[in-house]
């Protein structure tokens, strides 16, 4: 069985504090739901032998390294969003990183293939399949995809509800979209009956 | 006189101890000696609001993300090269970065712009000037400067007694490589005069 799935890599996507948390002034409202559904895919990974990889933002306390259109963020004497080493950019209660198997990413814009050793490391460990979840589906989620996809990854899976946005609307569009470019979007139902 | 200097970084490159430790197994040879050149240079730039990055590897403890070459490295009982979280890894002493000034790369290539974060940082910093110290002369700092040249950063400076190989004959015959390609390599004394 692990042998099926040791060309996959399961990439978990901003499931931090602070995108997720009700008391965070940036947090993706869609995100704590998923938060269950996120869990099991971890689980579901894990008992098959599926690489996963945790892709964070741990961002400069300055925001030197943040996008500009939110580098306001860190300019007041508060915190910014998930700066290295604070408490919001840790991940949520009940995802843990277990140091010797997983992989660890750390971006610094939407696509966790942009200037990221990513690529890279999954060439050299010979993942071809992505299963993606996490948030958000317009940005960090989409900008994986048409990442992956136009570095020819063959197989790429996003779990429709493990990942979330602002709203179900647009959630559900830029699923669509994904769907339009050969991307797989089962829900993890469906997705869990592949081990079955 | 920190506005001559406001669109020029220095990078230091791999100063920790696994790469400068006699007791260390992969060791520079000629990075010992070079410390207290790294230490001053660090000093000249900050004294000259001069942006201070610090290019490091830090690794899997299983090797996943080092090179092919040296990937049997990890494979042991014992604690790999520059292991994330390891002594191994830290800085060599008298070498200290400033979290709130300073900026830190994480690479696991040999250049420092490899699968990093380095130019899309230096591009939103207005960072065009590039002055570079640390080992080793033929690998990490040979790479970044050949990508930096590649990448057309207008200015890129080499200090020639704040760098180091295994070789003085390495050493000298990498120096005048990237010398003939139109980069700058003063001495420590010659690049101090420029602040007089």
């Amino acid at each position: 069985m692990a042998e099926r799935w040791r060309n996959t890599a399961l990439l978990v996507i901003d499931m931090q504090k602070d995108f997720i948390e009700e008391s965070s002034m940036i947090r993706v409202k869609g995100g704590k739901s998923i938060v269950p559904n996120v869990i099991r895919v971890v689980e579901l990974a894990r008992q098959h032998g599926i690489l996963v990889i945790w892709v964070v933002r741990e961002h400069d306390p300055r925001g030197r390294d943040v996008e500009i259109f939110r580098r306001h963020h860190y300019n007041s004497d508060q915190v910014g969003p998930t700066v290295k080493g604070t408490v919001g950019a840790e991940l949520v209660d009940g995802l843990i990183i277990k140091e010797e198997e997983d992989y660890k990413i750390v971006k610094t814009r939407f696509s966790a293939f942009f200037s990221t050793n990513l690529h890279s490391f999954l060439q050299t460990s010979a993942v071809t399949n992505l299963v993606i979840a996490g948030v958000q589906t317009p940005n960090c989620i989409r900008q994986t995809v048409f990442d992956a996809v136009e570095l020819d990854y063959p197989n790429v899976t996003v779990i429709t509800d493990a990942t979330a946005a602002a709203t179900p609307e647009i959630h559900t569009a830029n699923i669509l979209d994904m769907k339009n470019i050969g991307v797989k979007t089962p829900t993890l139902h469906e997705w869990s009956e592949e081990f079955a």
